[in-house]
Parts: structure tokens; sequence; C-alpha cells
């Protein structure tokens, strides 16, 4: 026989598992770990798990129902259908983590949830850009400024955009999708301006052929988000910014499939014939629609201190031997 | 365009989510689920999930890596490999879910993980055979009663039993598999004896090439289970028993990297030759390893009785308006 040699491995024993000591003997064997910040997270994921599965005694039955859904999650899941991203978005787990880990300060523009359908491979053009070449699109003319904390414009932000086409699907969302459409990275100019032409943003669902659209046919929800157009903000020194700006009156807007919409990202669109020039400077129609907003971005240090400070609040309300290191909760 | 007409949804408006008011909406937008118990286990999961986030301060970064991990678990499980199961074992809830669904009564025996590894294709057989064909293994011959809480036997019960090789293995970790082995359903006769050929179990390793394995690395624990013998249990009129016998002394005896090990579960092996006549009745040598269990099983209206009553116990610690429908708890 080639079985190996195995000597007692040098953690607490256990024996005897229970109901009432599963937790303890699992913290126990976790206890080896050398990484203070990942044996926090799991202590505390093990006991959220297991509390769960006392408080609502859940059965084995329901048990296999779970793990048969996490595989039929993971199946339909690839490069382009993020569906465990989707599930994180309908239970309101991606928005809360977005908020956590980006405090608003001051006067800086709030984020929201990155959603499913960003891509790494847009181009980046120059303002003025047609980003959505969707003929059947209304369209828009977006013209936005994008200031720090001080009021001072911040050039040079690469600022990536994107949205549906006027049916509500993304590029990726099409089978023979060979370059970008609905989206582009637009680099701020020097007086931290951008705009660009694009079509005005429609209701649409999220994926609703897979395991979370099933999940939320099960509990009796739509599956739509309203309309909407996500920008994400990028620049050495400033905290990435990911939100998006949403059109008021929309039927959706108060039932966000994946808990997107906040009210200081509401907006109206005017039309390019509102205002005196605006039509002969940009080269529209006066009938295009008119989106501007107002984008402030915090600095990294700020973000940073700001995380450092809720962090400390955190342990203290928790009053149970926490500590912040790196902005990060762990126990002393 | 082709956009199609939409009305506001009939439910309750959210807006301007928060880290402190998200769950509330969450549970709002989900209160239309018409399945009680449906609707209970969201809310409590999203309760625990929002709570895990919020007292962690789970970063962007960290969310990230667990999508990443939730997707490679995902992207490695198949009909033979599963891992989100495993990942349910290494954490503790398999047997914790096992524990609340299968209360133990009086002298009943006590269940444990069914593990990744049972399969539904064995192959039904008599009394005596020999269900592993590993010439390496150390042989052992199994002579187990099975009766109910009176002491009274149960013929007829179809016992799933299934062990590694002498390497470690199970049948199906090999990719010529063609057919079972190693695993047998055999029958209990009229006095309620079951007794087969097989190899003395030896400690394995669970799968650790994929992401469970390497999260177990990380956390600095082993992934070695000790030496047992999987057994489950199936007679109409009886709760379905899945557990497993665990040899005493065991290297691995107290830190099971999947908490299946209890403390009624560990035998000690004989020698066939210490009992007289033994080898002769059976045919096999002296020197064969004896196993001699004896499993006690509850019907299935003893098991629904013990359940609805810890149900009610838990509805009532919890002193929350929750009920007991079908042995359930739900809200009222």
């Amino acid at each position: 026989m080639s079985q190996k040699k195995h000597t007692p491995p040098d953690i607490p024993p256990m024996k005897d598992l229970t109901i009432e000591n599963i937790t303890d003997n699992v913290h126990s064997i976790n206890s080896k770990c050398s990484d203070g910040r990942l044996k926090f997270l799991l202590e505390r994921l093990v006991n959220h798990l297991h509390d769960f599965a006392r408080e609502t005694r859940l059965s084995i039955a329901e048990w296999e129902t779970a793990i048969k859904f996490l595989v039929d999650v993971g199946d339909i899941s690839s490069d382009v259908r993020h569906e465990f991203v989707l599930l994180s978005d309908v239970l309101g787990l991606s928005l809360l983590v977005d908020a956590i880990d980006h405090p608003k300060l001051k006067n800086s523009t709030e984020g929201t949830v990155l959603g499913p359908f960003h891509t790494t491979d847009a181009h980046t053009v120059s303002n003025g850009h047609q980003i959505s070449n969707d003929p059947d699109g209304e369209p828009l003319l977006a013209i936005c400024t994008i200031k720090d904390t001080n009021g001072d414009p911040i050039p040079d932000v690469a600022v990536d955009v994107w949205e549906t086409d006027s049916k509500g699907f993304y590029d990726v969302q099409y089978a023979g999708r060979t370059t970008p459409d609905g989206r582009a990275i637009v680099r701020s100019d020097q007086d931290g301006i951008i705009y660009f032409n694009a079509i005005v943003p429609v209701p649409y669902p999220i994926p609703n052929d897979g395991p979370v659209g099933k999940l939320l046919e099960r509990l009796n929800r739509h599956c739509y988000r309203p309309s909407h157009m996500h920008f994400m903000f990028k620049k050495e020194g400033y905290d990435r910014l990911i939100t998006a700006l949403y059109l008021r009156g929309d039927p959706y807007e108060t039932s966000d499939a994946v808990f997107g919409v906040k009210e200081s990202l509401i907006i109206d669109l005017a039309k390019v014939g509102d205002v005196d020039g605006l039509a002969e400077k940009y080269g529209v129609s006066p009938e295009t629609r008119l989106l501007r907003y107002d984008f402030v971005l915090i600095t990294e240090q700020e973000s940073q201190g700001a995380r450092e400070e809720d962090a400390w609040k955190e342990a203290r309300r928790q009053n149970c031997n926490l500590k912040v290191v790196n902005g990060m909760l762990i126990p002393e």
C-alpha cells in the first residue's frame, strides 16, 4: 500500500459536532490563518451563514435547491454574462458595498452600481464623438463638467460611458458583436469638460433568462431598470467613481431591479434648442435632447480619510476589540 | 422605435438608497412574494448578507475577489465534481443543516455529511457481496444490524454504502471509470442484517486542486478527511439517514476538513478471527478486519414530530411572530 504517512495536525481538536457548537468549531479550525483580515471575514461569514441556517431552520431540500441555484448561476456565467454580479445586484449587496467603500463627501457625486455590462474594450474618443450608432435612438447631446470638491475643473479624466441601444440591449448582448457600440472612453479637456453625442436612455430588463431572472419571478419582482446612462471616472490621485444618471419620471424610477437610483443622480433632459447658440456650437439639431451634469470627484486622500473615519466609527459601534489597519477592520 | 409601453409597477417606492436603508428597501421590493417560506428565507438571507458587509466594511476589491471565487467554483463544477457542496462542507454548513433537519432521537443513529462523492448509479447487490475490487485494500468484513427505536429489526432497507480505494480516491475521481466500484446498495434481510466485503477505509484529501482547496490553503487548513465509510439508509416510512462510520485513532479524527466526525460514529475494528466461527460462517480469512455496528433508524413520523417541536422552540426563542407550518418556520 502506498499510503502517505499521516501525523496528527497541530490544530485545536474538535468532535461531536452539534447545532450549537459547530460555529465555534469552524472558527477553531480556521484560527491558524495568518491573514488577519481574511480570518476576520471568514469568522463573520461563518457566523452569519450558520445563524441564517439556525434561525430559518433551513431544510436539506432547501439547501439542495440553493446549491443547485448556485451551480446554475455558474453554468450561465461567461466573460460577457456576469450572473453572480447580477445576483449581488438584485440582493442590494452591490449598492451597499459601493456605498461602504466610496463614502460620499460634502458636495461630491454619489456612486451607484457598476452593473454587469461594463467592458474593458471601449475605444478612447475625442470630445464631440458619436458614441451610439443606433439609427432608431433619440439623439442626445451630453455636456458635463468634472470638478474637484473645491470647484476646480479636473482635466484629463478618463470617463468611461456606456448605455443600451434604443431596444434596451447593450452591444455585448448581441451574438454578432465585432466592435464596441454605445460605449466609449472620453477624456475631459483643460476646463474639465466632456461632451459627446449619444441616444436618450430607455428602460430595459436585466437578463432574465437565467437563474437570477427565475428568482425574481418567484419573488414577484419585475426585472426592469429605469432609463440611465453609466459613467466611470478614472484619474490618478482621485477616487475612482462609478455612477449613473437616471431620467426623472421613468416608470421604474422607484423600483429599480438592482437598487441603483439615488435622488442626486436623477436628471431632467432639456432640448439643445432651449439654450441660445448651443445647436450651432455643437453642430446638432435644436430638437436634440440635452443632458447636463456637473460631476464632483474626491481625491484618493479624501476618500481614504473618510473610509478610515467610517471604519473607526464601526469599530466603536461593535465595541469588541476591532482596530483599523489600512482602512480595513481587523481584530486587535 | 419599438419600445414596449411601461406602466409604473405596484410596489412600495424607494429611492436615495443608503448604507442604513438599503436592507429595508430590498425587503420592501421582495414583499410581493406570495410564497411565505421563500419570502422569509430571502428576508433573513438579505439581513445577514447586508450585516456581514456592514460589520466587516467589505471593500469593492474583496467583493470582486468573492465574485471571482464563486465564478471559479462554478467553472470547476460538473456532474462528478460538486465544488459548491464542498464549499458548504468546509464551512460547516452541510453538517449544520443535516443536524437541523434530522433531529437525533433517543438511541437513534446520528447523521453526518453526505459529501460530494455519492452517486446514484451504484448496483443493488445481495448480502455477502464484495463491494470493493481494489487488490491493494486491506480486506474488511462489515456486519451491521438495522433496528427501529424499539429495538425491532427493520428488513428490506436499501443501504447505500460507499468508500474510497486504498489510495484514498473514489471511483468517480478516475477518468476512465466505466462501472461503479467501492460502492453498492445492500438490502437488509428479515433480521435487519446487512453484511458485505469491503476494504479498510483510509484517510484522504478532499479535492484540493480547485478554488475550495485554494481557500483552505489560504486559511492554513489541511484538506484531509479521517478514514470512514459512508452509509445512506432508505425505506418507506423511515427518515432517510445519511451517516458514516469513522475509525478511532485516525490522525484526522479531531480535525476533519468537512466537520463530519461525531463521537457516536467512531468505531474500533476487530479481526474476524477474534469471534469464534465467524471466519467459517462468512468464508473469509481470520485476519480480515471486522466492522460491526448497530444502526437505529427513526420513522418519518418520529422525525416530523421532533422537527415540529424543534421549530416551535426556535419560534419561541426568536419571539417575533413566527409560526410553524409543515415543520417549517414562517412569519405569522
